[in-house]
């Protein structure tokens, strides 16, 4: 059964209240009470369709995860790809997942200070433009809400098929003093270990051979003492 | 007049008294003194024909230069380029750059502590089997010995062709707890300005249409304090 139109898509998502939240103001410091655990809370900003937080809370259930994205279209292609992939499996380790429609815009409003333990940036828009650059996801004003969100042990997880995103970002975690590792300039030529999980953007763009850039930025106390120093030094 | 043999460039070499030093470890600590003057100063480590470092000199009469490498045929040919490019001009502007023939891995012994405020790393050698890691100039056994060099300002400029020496280097930057600036993932793609100086190594990759990699590195007290708590970390 294929539902059409906006209003079909709502009436889907509003009968997934399992698995779809429609407001996640509503969670905002209580994601662990929901989840009914203490988990670490990983979360990815702008999930597509699905591909990546379905495989990875297939592959963790050690770990709460959140995909979130600002087209209810796709939270509701995204709920067809978890249900698939845990379908056949015990009913309660699908429970470690939640698809969420927001707009990381205001992502504060989601997430209480230090609750998310992981952010995941997979191909975030490029916006190539100079003029559009405060939209992109690693713009140090959104670098600024991230790090208020993540705890002490925080990271933020990011890839790219964009060189120009890729500069951009690195410069960006490097300004707001944060602490860059596992750089690669080509993920798929230095060779993945067997437990990474692709994204529908990353399958096609490794399809048709071109390098994916990578990166792990931790924040934390010593970042952060760093952070005040340098801030407004390159922005 | 074209020297030939080992012998008849040393000859050649000991015939400069002015611009070639042929043991660094003379004027260790006293470098301004032998310019002298208090002007900055800033070295190429793996200088080849020494391209850079005389347009460095010229361009930038107000800081001190030494290109250092270990061939002695390169040194002698990079005082021609010298000399060249100063011919005409004010002899005493010239007497900004020396030519230093030493291997870098004694680095230590031809500079004081705190001596050095910039060290310019071009298109150094890539190394490419993992054994041979520890010989790139850019491996944290290396970074040690450059922080130690470099002053409170001091900066190491790095850049290449290597896509896989560019990715090697950001790790160990930041795994050394370095401060990294001015990243160009593509650098004559993304611009540069009039003053760039370019290497034999970069005229040479450019004009193959290959993109170049560059990244700023700070140290300093911040970066030092980081560095202590991060260091082992990663290598
Ligand atoms: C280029 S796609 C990448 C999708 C997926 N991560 C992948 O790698 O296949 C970017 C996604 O981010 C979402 N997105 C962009 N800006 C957003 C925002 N401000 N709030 C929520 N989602 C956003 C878009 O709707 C889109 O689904
Ligand atoms: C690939 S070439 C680059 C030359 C020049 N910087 C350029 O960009 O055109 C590397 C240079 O580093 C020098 N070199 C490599 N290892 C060295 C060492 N341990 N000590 C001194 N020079 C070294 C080599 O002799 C060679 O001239």
């Amino acid at each position: 059964m294929r539902l059409r139109g906006r209003k079909g898509i709502r009436e889907n998502l509003e009968q997934q209240e399992d698995l779809v939240v429609l407001d996640p103001r509503e969670y905002k410091g209580k994601w662990s009470q929901m989840f009914g655990n203490d988990r670490p809370l990983y979360i990815e900003l702008g999930m597509g369709k699905g591909q990546f937080i379905s495989g990875m809370s297939f592959k963790h259930p050690d770990c709460n995860f959140v995909g979130m994205d600002m087209y209810d279209e796709l939270i509701r292609r995204g709920s067809e790809k978890v249900r698939n992939i845990w379908s056949g499996h015990e009913p309660e380790n699908s429970h470690n997942v939640r698809l969420a429609l927001g707009n990381i815009e205001s992502i504060e409003e989601f997430f209480a200070p230090g609750e998310v333990e992981r952010v995941y940036l997979n191909f975030s828009d490029p916006w190539p433009k100079k003029k559009h650059g405060r939209r992109r996801l690693t713009h140090p004003r959104f670098l600024d809400k991230y790090r208020t969100l993540l705890n002490e042990e925080g990271e933020i997880h990011f890839k790219t098929d964009s060189r120009e995103l890729f500069e951009f970002s690195l410069n960006a975690f490097a300004a707001n003093g944060l602490q860059m590792g596992s750089i690669s300039l080509n993920l798929h030529g230095d060779g993945i270990n067997e437990e990474h999980v692709m994204t529908e953007y990353e399958s096609k763009f490794v399809g048709q051979g071109m390098p994916i850039y990578r990166c792990e930025v931790k924040v934390g106390e010593l970042a952060l003492r760093r952070y005040h120093d340098h801030k407004m030094e390159q922005f």
